[in-house]
């Protein structure tokens, strides 16, 4: 089966919602800057992004990425590509090493 | 660590929906009527929901559900509230063993 990556949801600031987050619950900061941050839970992750950067999404782990667009390579090494379910929601194809 | 349960988006048409997260993705349904199906994936599971019904959320588990408001039972005896974080995003707080 499939694996789902991350969920991504719009936050103000971040670092006000990494505390209110980590205040909350018991998960792992992986990642954190003043434009997006990455929460670990058990299962799957969390990111925290601004409205200017992202659009709310969770991302699919697949091996074919390239078969549904253009990759964008990220600085982790992921490449991913944005695309839109039947409704308009936005699904982030991601494949995690980008460089393959 | 905390565990995702589940991450809901809002779709037209139930059915229409599940035929084309099954066509692109390798998924189990574990659910669907007219209002609402899940699929599980590897590690978690999507919810598509109407918009009548229930509002964008993710779902975290806790065995504490209780201290976060008044908890609303379900058929499947899990039992959960919906909270909001700092930015209004919708988290619903859910305990498994709703009868605890």
């Amino acid at each position: 089966m499939d694996k789902i990556h991350h969920i991504a949801i719009q936050v103000k600031n971040i670092s006000d919602s990494v505390e209110w987050y980590k205040k909350n619950f018991d998960l792992e900061v992986s990642y954190q800057d003043e434009t997006w941050a990455m929460l670990n839970f058990e299962n799957t992750s969390l990111a925290l992004v601004i409205p200017e950067e992202h659009p709310y999404h969770f991302a699919i782990e697949t091996g074919d990425a390239e078969l549904y667009g253009n990759l964008t390579k990220h600085r982790d090494g992921t490449a991913s590509v944005y695309i839109k379910d039947i409704d308009g929601n936005n699904v982030e194809m991601i494949k995690l090493d980008g460089n393959e």
